[in-house]
């Protein structure tokens, strides 16, 4: 969908909308992903400029960012070890855990956090479609500028943003396409 | 959920999974990912050996594999551009996608294949619950004899594997815990 009606979308919605997209399925539970609700009316024409302008941004009632965070993977095991003490999978937090994230090297590290960020933005997307609204992945957008204005480091990866909105019947282009099962579903 | 009921999951409803897979959304249209379902009974022990023996690929009644085909981003353009020829996006598919996709490095390809596949794979997990079934998504899985068996070059990325099945009550090993909202989002 990539143009939006004039209509606000209720704030209870998003937030449960945002909820489906905290409870994504996580590597190692470690959640190393981030969602910016663009909200400030004063700062949202930044956004929709750091989104190249689309009309998907510029259009949307609201707009969020999905943002991994590969660099604070040592935080959340601490967390997560803190968290499970004591408990069922105390020794996997504390003890496995730390190695195996230590070994992965920058690229690695850096795919492994997007792939998590990326359930949690499928989730936020398939749970805007149950509240009878349309959404708009971005990943068409300058990175630098994002982070700049949401003031992240460097090693934030701006996954994509997330228009969110009631959709118009000529925000969708042209007939929708995707190749068939046999070039995507392979049995073996 | 890690441990499955000995019960068999119909394929129509597999088939119903894996088609609200392939409906994900993917970046530019080209999804550059594949899911390889592993049916063949003689090869399920191997399949489930490559995932480490984990008991939620041991138990379960189906077994797939998601995988990031960055290598296969040329073949997808032309694919598009032959399949939106003279129709809205044509010169987006023909003239602009080449050079946004020949300007990524190796690593900027990769992690936006993985992406999409976690795009995919989201609603291949959330569709397996809608049947009334239970998922459980394998990142730790050894991806080098994951290609070996099904016969993918190296630049295949095994995403994840992702059991099926009729989960059973002890197959949730302990509470289930995310972090609070207020540290996965932020209004800006």
């Amino acid at each position: 969908m990539r143009k939006f009606e004039d209509v606000a979308v209720p704030e209870v919605a998003m937030r449960r909308i945002l909820e489906a997209a905290r409870l994504a399925p996580s590597s190692s539970n470690l959640q190393c992903w981030e969602v910016y609700w663009a909200r400030d009316k004063g700062r949202r024409e930044a956004f929709n400029e750091a989104c190249l302008s689309q009309p998907a941004a510029s259009t949307a009632a609201e707009l969020v960012f999905f943002v991994s965070r590969p660099d604070l993977w040592r935080r959340n095991v601490e967390k997560l070890a803190a968290e499970f003490a004591g408990g069922a999978g105390a020794s996997y937090y504390a003890d496995v855990l730390p190695g195996i994230m230590a070994s992965f090297s920058e690229a690695e590290l850096s795919e492994w956090a997007v792939k998590s960020c990326a359930l949690a933005a499928a989730q936020f997307m398939l749970a805007v479609g149950a509240e009878g609204l349309d959404s708009c992945p971005m990943e068409g957008l300058d990175p630098d500028r994002v982070r700049e204005l949401l003031g992240l480091p460097k090693e934030a990866g701006i996954a994509m943003a997330v228009a969110v909105g009631k959709g118009r019947p000529e925000g969708v282009y042209g007939p929708r396409f995707r190749f068939p099962s046999e070039s995507q579903v392979f049995e073996v």
